[in-house]
């Protein structure tokens, strides 16, 4: 079921204690950070200067295994990386954290987002000597701090410089042999927490990964703040703090776990408001409400709530289905969903339906789904997404398919409605999606909706030279 | 999270269409039928009496790859199996179906259940010169159906002449050369139904598995019954038909998956149902009712549907944790369930709390989960069970854990709840646990939380002789 | 390169010290009868009569693992067996050995041979309602053993009843819950022999299992023998014993390990003779004396020993060249053979060579390795083969190929000779390949050579009513 | 078996036909190169200035599969690199070949050799920003190249003008986008040859390599030489040719393949002049003379000759030990070389034995063999060694065992005789060593034996400050 993909999660540790386990607390962190990035996923240990890195394409339980975290070792701090890869990149070479040795030694580098200059930083670096061994925006953050750490006192230092450079968005963990760097971009799209527990104090995309570890959670990292871990000292560099940030609301419709917290709005609590505001937006008279799983569930609650038509479970979902299963070769089954939902006729049957979704990219899926609840005896489906539609592309960090897949791109609501075969069918709307986090301290990206981006993008994107298998 | 645990799932397919694809459909249908067994999978194709088979340890996905689905080719009939192993049995000579030659051929078993007179049955043959490669009830099937069939004109009779002797729990698909049979014990204990769509008969342990490749459902085989299946025809042995049958009431709470219909009754219902049974038995004042999910998420639903107490999500499960998760050697982390299950802290805190599951074993995890709700600020948390106790064996296909772990034959209800840290308990009675499969045609056995069975009960069970590790 | 193949390596061990470890050195005995069979292997611990197995497809190293030689566990008796599976019948459920549970308890049974009166067997049996999951001899036994111990009071003399009824090749290790018994057929076919080392009493195809366990060789296993090891005692059962037996000559010539002794006869020494016996007969003017690699070697040896003619190593075998080893698909290269093989041309270039092999089967590969050399400037290739043409089939336990690809069935010497572009070619003659074993206490079976064979042969063979495909 | 350990073969291919499969090719080079690096392999595909890369840790079978080069597809350039890793950096990262990006596109690059001032430009390098994924010389060649070629109008004047600064050892093969290119030292330390065939022009670390694809060896790259292919045009750049080199002695002793010509001169019979010489040196009365498998055959041979004392083959070496084979746990065996080599007793007993192997490292193995000797009956054992005592370090791409586990460094030839066990040992003289490769058009290094090397050796090396688990 095709959707929209996230770039990435990161996490870092610093854990002065004497049983330190990181390596471990990274791998639990990375679990819990999963549904940012199941392409590939790495970890960076360093245990007083010295550092070991594992990573491969593939899920968090896939890459590690005991032995492999055995390897790790022990360590005062970690970095960990769990990737997403645009098609044709999926590649053991690109996956993260990045681990280098530069002139003042070693630097681990993970990071989450999409620099809006990466290309020209590229060139500028090649027409110096540099080489690239990745399609990385973090290889070009290495390059830059390393050469900014020639001319800075301290690795901090150079971050601060080079935040001056880098355009676009970015959450990062840095490591050094003996600090712990976090950062965000001044125009705070990507988010990142910070929490703290007995003696460890850790960075993580979302505090879903706190609570996994036991860790409590103390506050985001602000928009262009970089903050500054070494042992036993926390400290803040506030220069490139300028506003109070633009976060991709995406995050809230459907990237972040609804268990998250991000700028201090809940991730649950959003999607429900999604489902209020729809619900006012878009009324309709119906028997139930549903949700498609798992990511419209909260939505379709909220709907329920607010219009006091009852929530119902109309179908379930196959747990089983990977990401090995055997296609038919023979006939392309269009039921290929069938396998993966089944509707409960008895649910079902009869009954006018408002099946609640978080976004529509090609059509196909919802279309399909429409087609199983009318052929168990739907009476009415009225589908309402509890987001408006994408027309825009994202250049901060999110996968969205091209253009001509889009349908919003293509059709006006009422000939997706019709082509998805909905009695009908209703967006939230702009200005409404921009309530959902309530009780958020930031504003919001709402470019892939509106065509406005709280920066300026880049025109075009310089084509990668090399291409690399899926198991470099 | 420990968990009752099923036998098995069994399907059977005979399809005399051009373009037949009895591999594949059985491959889609293990998968639907998956939830029944997860420790091993096979299926046996016969192609014009020619029989290949496939099986191993493993999860459907895992077992069945492209490139062994080819080699099983084409064929017109196949029968498959999922299995769940008992502890030190996970053998893989164990998995199913069985395949054997015999002096009139070749024959193919699937079995799902359990016989009371199997250690008779076998001491019998072995007197005689048997030999057993296996542990499995079906073996001892397989002999008494090919010494039967020495005497019988055709598999068929002697499949109905061995159901003479066969005591406990069965239902089955057997495969011959040029037919397919099935079969279900004249009490009824597990579920069996036949399907049908262009040129095939199916038979599957739940219509999901129907849903999943396309067929419709006809009708339930009858406790006792023999369904023959052969080229053009479709002819049905009643001999053994005496009675409605008992079905197994945990097909209905537990087993079976929400979008089967068991005997009549929708699985989903009866589950809302329990939890509308467990709302008027146990009432108490709360602010939201949440389930243990998966399987308690229904008659969560049915709870607040009754109660009007609102039904909310309390708590992410994360969807990647697999079986090849790494525990912490260090220290024994009591929270590993924080790392499947986190809490969403918005929804729970300051709430008093229905919490609704559909059983308790050992009680382990739903302490876990109590303790995380009132971790996360719940103000009160009442446990709801949509069963009775278990205090009792099951003789018929169900593994539950011996008594000495059974919580509910330790403690009283007073104690269960304090032990788990809830503020008030509920089980739902047994004469309302009868009452959940509305309209089905058939009684329930309830042996397990009753003590009282269908049919006479073995007293002790033959320890067997070879001990198989886990690749054989 | 196609070659003739043996059935079976099989093994056993019997280890009354403290740290037996049976398991272990089962493996390590396997690892040195690897050559007799490389498509799957198998080893049966028994623990105090609890017994546990671990077999699948496969090489001995990548069947056993350190985690699965654990499993296996500590125990005082042991068997095992490496197999060769004639093809279509590479399957799971034929690996080695058979371990089943029967009325007087578990018997595990390892096999080398070929039963001349299986199919009857099988027959009698299932007319009494046997059922077979194997297309293996070994369980056909199994079958006859358990019979008869029904009316024996011990295994062993249900063994010697057996052996009465057994016709054919069988060289075997059985293992009962406290005995491990080893018997031949008495004729003699294929080899077994004793050997000891501290408290351990072992079996084994060739001697060289024994000294890569350290343990010294005692004697063979006498045609007809039935040797029984119980705690603290030894004894043999001579009923069936009546000639010296008729070993297979191939063992000297291809199958057995040159550092093996057969009978009394070394191996190596057995295949040096071949070559000078070879000399003896066609003796030609050359350079150079050199073998095919690795089983013409010592046959060259004894060539140029007789004939004085320098022994030289014309080409090099690469040594990393596995069963994984990826064909081009695109054109069918000629020179696959050039891959494994590579010509020391400085060696080779203006030579007359004589080039020493073990057998011709279909021609191809040596009439490659004949064109290569003459690539590389060979002057003359007069081609020795240190065995008869083989012309007739085996019944006993080697895989020849059938009749129409047998190159000496369907041409003349000189035909093959120019077919293989050698400029002469000479085999070994029947009277002297039964002389290459110099002093071993037996006659030898040349009946592939001569079609005489020493019992009487079946006319032909049941096919096999199911078909496994590889994994099973 | 310890052995000395060559770094690298490389490989490279232009075939500008049109049914060109240059990864197969390279694949089937690589083959057979594994012996000279068995850690790691890789490819990189250009198909019209598109690379594709796959590498990864492994044998070559093992690295590449069917799937995966179909992946790395078509093209008209290719290189391949086999590597040996250093203890402690056998790592996914350090595989080569490199593929990185700069400023004029995409570069390739496979190195084998050691340069001996890799730290220096590594710091100068480091001190201009340049960050280092790898602590292979490759990346910091890589490096040179990239700078250089800011500067020049060509790939190739690129090249020639770093030749300027690199020391030590290295033969080079570079793909560009539209070039192959190939370097050698002028120093002449690693072989490095041309072939061609239809469309193809090759370049091999030996010409073992050329014939398994079927190429004609042309000539070798001379010291200094730089060549370049492009579409239908083949240049040479002779700028830094200045000598005719001095090869590594231990290419024709024991590095190279016995099939390889290296400067025109066989390493077969190098090998064997060797074993000459030896019998020259240190001439003994015996009864036969055998060879260490697999390197110490040929020099055995060239013994046997010169001396006329019989060559024999007395032991059999295990073909199925591979690298996955399990140590036993229990009581370290001392005999664990008994399982990979045994002795055949009836070849060895009663005989005075002359023993010829290439070389002593720690003296384990040596010792071992000849105790089996000894065990068999062997009278006498006299050790030949084919080259003289290690007493010094490599700093040209061999690695060799400390200072301190070289038994050579520790004892005197008398002693070493003593704690080997042999009646006498005998080294091959420097004076001799270097007449082995007979016609060769170079001079020999012959550092390791004397401490005098054709170049000025670095006093330290630099420490890496990132340790890479084994997986990465």
């Amino acid at each position: 079921m095709s959707k929209l993909k996230e770039e990435c999660g990161i996490f870092g540790i610093y854990d002065w204690g004497e049983n330190s386990q990181v390596a471990y607390d990274t791998y639990l962190a990375l679990y819990a950070l999963q549904h940012r990035g199941q392409d590939s996923a790495g970890i960076v240990v360093n245990d007083k200067g010295v550092m070991r890195i594992h990573k491969d394409l593939g899920l968090v339980p896939d890459v590690f295994t005991q032995q492999n975290l055995q390897k790790l070792g022990q360590g005062q701090i970690a970095i960990g990386h769990a990737r997403y890869a645009t098609t044709g990149y999926l590649s053991r070479a690109n996956a993260q954290p990045l681990l280098i040795n530069h002139i003042k030694g070693t630097l681990a580098v993970a990071h989450n987002g999409n620099l809006t200059n990466a290309a020209e930083l590229k060139e500028e670096l090649e027409l110096e000597g540099a080489i690239f061994h990745t399609t990385n925006d973090s290889e070009v953050i290495s390059y830059m701090i390393t050469k900014e750490r020639l001319k800075s006192s301290a690795i901090e230092t150079a971050v601060e410089n080079v935040l001056y450079t880098l355009k676009g968005a970015y959450s990062l963990v840095i490591m050094s042999p003996q600090k712990l760097i976090a950062a965000r971009d001044p125009w705070g799209f990507r988010p990142l927490c910070i929490g703290e527990s007995d003696n460890k104090i850790v960075f993580a995309s979302e505090s879903c990964a706190l609570d996994t570890i036991g860790a409590k959670f103390i506050r985001d990292v602000r928009p262009g703040e970089i903050v500054v871990v070494e042992k036993d000292s926390v400290k803040s560099i506030e220069t490139h703090c300028k506003s109070k940030g633009n976060m991709c609301v995406f995050e809230y419709i459907y990237f972040a776990r609804p268990d998250s917290v991000i700028e201090g709005a809940s991730v649950s609590k959003s999607r429900k408001r999604a489902g209020m505001y729809l619900a006012m937006e878009h009324p309709v008279e119906a028997d139930i409400v549903m949700g498609v799983p798992d990511s419209g569930l909260d939505a379709a609650l909220g709907y329920s709530q607010y219009s006091n038509i009852p929530y119902d479970v109309g179908y379930i979902k196959n747990r089983y289905i990977g990401r090995t299963f055997i296609q038919d070769n023979q006939k392309e089954r269009e039921n290929s969903v069938r396998i993966k939902l089944n509707v409960i006729k008895e649910v079902v049957k009869g009954k006018r339906i408002i099946l609640v979704d978080d976004s529509i990219v090609r059509g196909t899926t919802i279309g399909r789904i429409v087609n199983l609840l009318r052929e168990s005896g739907a009476k009415e489906v009225h589908v309402r997404i509890s987001a408006p539609p994408f027309i825009n592309p994202c250049y901060f960090g999110t996968d969205i398919d091209s253009r001509e897949n889009l349908i919003a791109c293509n059709m006006s609501i009422e000939e997706i409605k019709n082509s998805i075969g909905a009695d009908s069918l209703g967006y939230l709307s702009i200005e409404n999606v921009k309530r959902i986090a309530e009780g958020a301290g930031c504003d919001f990206c709402v470019g892939c909706f509106s065509g406005e981006y709280p920066i300026e993008v880049p025109k075009d994107m310089r084509k990668n030279k090399f291409e690399m298998p899926i198991n470099i």
